[in-house]
């Protein structure tokens, strides 16, 4: 039995709301059930220095969470003086995923920084911000596709991350909180549309997992993201249209 | 003529909404016009080293803006390793004013933070910082006496906040970034319900302000606060009973 | 009764002592009773990036305090590793002020850096920094016309700057450190020699302040600022004939 | 064809010189081909804040690597004042992965800091790092239990980490750099001695990788780490003669 | 030649000024010629981790300069975030030397910091600061043993520091600025008044220095050292009587 | 008598051992006994901002140590997010000293950068450290004449370093961490092979140092060095051949 009542293999309640704030080029709020985060997508006409005059562009991510995101306050990082080795691995993993979604050659020499800010934490904010990072990155490009600065769309896969665990010993998708802190196995999937992984971070929090548990855990992620790839068109197409 | 077209006396449209976040004790999304704030109290059960052992309270507040708030992206502080001098300016006006609001002996030997952050940024930031801030610390002592950790309430004085300014000529009250932008004069005052003045700041951007000028200017702040107050009772009484 | 025996409207006996360090284009000692402030103006023939090509110059403060100029010792900022937010507030309050006496674009590209560090500190270090700072840069701009590397002098109006506040229920001019810490209201007030304000910060530290309190302040801040505007006009005289 | 002519299934040359450094209660000097890393376990008998009281003990881990230890010289992070998100990442699953090995609660109130510095690199450092890791965790153990420090051994399973990758299409074992600058995908295995996993990450760097490519990866990371662990094994025996 | 014209065995104008600023325990501003340091000794009665409970005492030195002392303007250690290597080489050397003039047994659990903060640089500001800071150290230990919170002077012997180098081929004695950057060799000599070595720091500017140039070196630096010796006995001298 | 049985004027046993590692252009270990230091030496075709387009070429040092590579664990530098100030006076201390081993003028504009990384300390790091570093530095502009990068040698003068002090009263060489614990003097001496001074640093640990020890303590420094230049050379010798 799942602490919300869901089935082993159910999502929770997913919302992207796009447009979110108004001066990003692009911007959307996603939601995993309680887990909220703002996700913008902000366009600059450099590049990083180890790519000048080369020609490509560059995707980069930034993560952060606000104080009281969570159940206890959690110390300002900007206060403290320096991002916590959490913070920096998830900003590494959501650039690194949403790279692969894009041809950076045909981007040109710009860089696009996805944001992610955590309003709300619920489990799963790390997946919660590459699902909506590749919306607001879609709502970016078509934004330059617009104002013709762009002639051809660079993106070429679309992809969506979701979580899997070892719940009670049951292989369960899309934790929240409270199954989270008692998982015996977490595991991160970043797939793409074609079915295939960009990204497969398994951990084992309790004990070892065994090889029948990990395909297990496959199979419940390449459900969700199934689901998580409709979410995104549906909430892409109603842009359109807003 | 204001570029929204509104009246010199005249207020942004005023939103509070009450507990906008789950996880914190007290928590209001305050809007003046496009400018958003997530204001949010958390209540520890110890003070900090300067006031350890003398039975009061202590409340401080911090300030932070997501990196896109703005209409350019803004380096991230906790990247960069330290709190702009901004920043820390108005953190230190926002603990400053709330602290006027209440007796810290009656608090007892807790620390209140309030986190003010800024969602999208359309000017007066932080009038509307102070006056989200006031009703996420409301919102945070009615739960410290529903759970009787506190007996007695120890907010004496309801305060509030609001910016005015001398555009293009003329007194305003309340500015967007626009009018913040080509402003001569920029005042932004603190007061309570009593009508008493808990700050302030005027600085002059373009020429130096004459005594008249000020005393228009505190004519305008008074009748803003006075409405601002009005939207507070009201947001705090609605929250009751939803 | 004040302290130190003053008169309500009666500054501290104040002296400002020119060429008070030899390599600086312009120094000054400033001293408002105990407080004493070493200003000294930096001319540097370039302006920071948001300036250049431009043709127009800067101009900054730094803000410091030896580490005894207090009763107690105050930990370095240098060994802690970051500035404080007092800190902070206080030198873009004297760049600010200091900017409005001055004419930018006359000023050419260069960067006038103003250092205010606090030898002693015995209450009001910030206006008397501001007063000083005015010295000091009009001796960096008499050094500038004299090398004929300006043509015209680019300083348009004299500030200074002094504090007012309520001390034991009455309105007092320019407090020390012991009325500092028992002010119910502390003012900082800058005006130039026009009668006009460049900044005015009130803040409330017993209790909140009312409209006719705010009056009297300022009256004796125009008195005080007028008796400071003269030191001011003496003390460059005078170092024109040492 | 690989470059360094090694079989896809074949690992460098592994080589664990216990006892490299005199000073920590266990070290290691491991090397992995080209990549040459010592590895120091050190005891302290206290424990990080949030354990104290709790009778469990800590395993932490900290990377580093000598400035010269690469093709190019990398700046030193201790002159940049700060980790970058690299180093952050990776001894994070260093950590995670050496708590995997030990029952914390028979440990005691102990922390063992386990640190990794890369004298010389040539892809798979953090594999190396945590497989040298494990030996100077036991060797400090054992020195726990010689000095009836420790009457039970805490470790109950012995860890070993290798890298595999897609390249040129195929799978192969233990990258060396040259392999893993080109490689499509890279993955990162932790293992047990019951074949069970603690840690499994897969990036894709080019594209995306299939299913039957993860199951061919994880086949030869099997037989890689259990190569790995007879090593292990060995050097540990070893070093209880000499 | 010497720039100065002064004869190689002479010294500059030595000045030591007692009880300069009011709230340190000692206070002195020394001068050795144009260079100009504040020198304050602050007394508190806490001592660092490492001698807790041990019954001793301990003295260490902050050493700063203000930006302006020097020809050009020097960014503020403080706002670069942390203190040059330079700065951190001479505090280390100003605290050892003044902590072999003083029996720390006999000061008891306290900590006495020394801050030596340059306000006009001319060469030799850490020999001023040593030869300083013995000055305001001897005040703040007279300000115990009157306040009876010490019954026996801790000090054990007087100590002062020079320096000497080659300039032009010939050894000269107390270098200013000129001097010192051209000289051949540069040493820093701290002796005490029974002429035995606490400090010999000699540096090769240009070329080697020969074993005969060190012994010159060595005997000029003993003669100035006795004349300054004399110069602070007689400040503290007067200081009693003033 | 010497805890390690040996005589007052013999070194420990010194090995050098070249190419060490494989990336860096020089690259060595140096053993002093039980200290371990890796050396590299690396080149880079750009200079400091402070010589651009001056002709000449920097060299300059960093020094760190494992962090346990000490009795007890040192935190590590870059986790603590800055360097010790004894960590700044070594790397200058060693820069220097190389520095004046060599012509800047005709290394051309290029940076060495002499990486002093201790393994295993046992007394005497930073001597080791200079003794390595002009080995790695030789066998890098070896490098750059093998390449006709260079066409003339640069180096005009051999240099070495070693530690003397007054231990039980006498005179001895090449302390060892026992020894220096004790040790009433400690002083560090750098020289050339024509017998000359680069630098001296002699401290008074326990009481000061008389002239008559000081001159005993260079005799023995002379002696040192005399076969610490030996041993570089046959080093230097015997790595061309193998």
């Amino acid at each position: 039995m799942r602490p919300s009542g869901r089935q082993p293999d159910e999502l929770r309640k997913i919302a992207l709301t796009c447009h979110y704030t108004k001066h990003a080029e692009g911007s959307v709020l996603v939601e995993f059930g309680d887990t909220r985060v703002i996700c913008t997508a902000s366009i600059e006409d450099r590049v990083p220095p180890f790519l000048k005059g080369k020609g490509g562009g560059w995707i980069t991510a930034e993560y952060g969470m606000l104080p009281r995101a969570t159940h206890e306050r959690t110390g300002r990082e900007a206060a403290k003086g320096k991002q916590a080795g959490r913070t920096m691995e998830i900003q590494r993993l959501i650039g690194r995923s949403l790279r692969a979604a894009l041809d950076l050659e045909a981007l040109g020499e710009r860089t696009v920084t996805i944001d992610c800010d955590v309003i709300q934490a619920d489990g799963g904010t790390r997946t919660a911000s590459i699902t909506g990072g590749f919306v607001a990155l879609s709502l970016a490009v078509r934004h330059l596709l617009k104002q013709r600065r762009l002639k051809v769309n660079p993106i070429h896969g679309q992809i969506a991350s979701v979580s899997v665990g070892i719940y009670k010993g049951a292989p369960v998708l899309d934790l929240d909180y409270k199954e989270d802190c008692e998982a015996e196995t977490d595991m991160n999937v970043v797939m793409n549309d074609a079915g295939a992984y960009i990204e497969v971070q398994g951990t084992a929090e309790g004990h070892a997992f065994r090889r029948e548990e990990l395909d297990a855990m496959l199979v419940l992620a390449g459900k969700g993201i199934g689901e998580l790839l409709a979410h995104q068109r549906e909430a892409l197409e109603q842009s359109k249209l807003g």
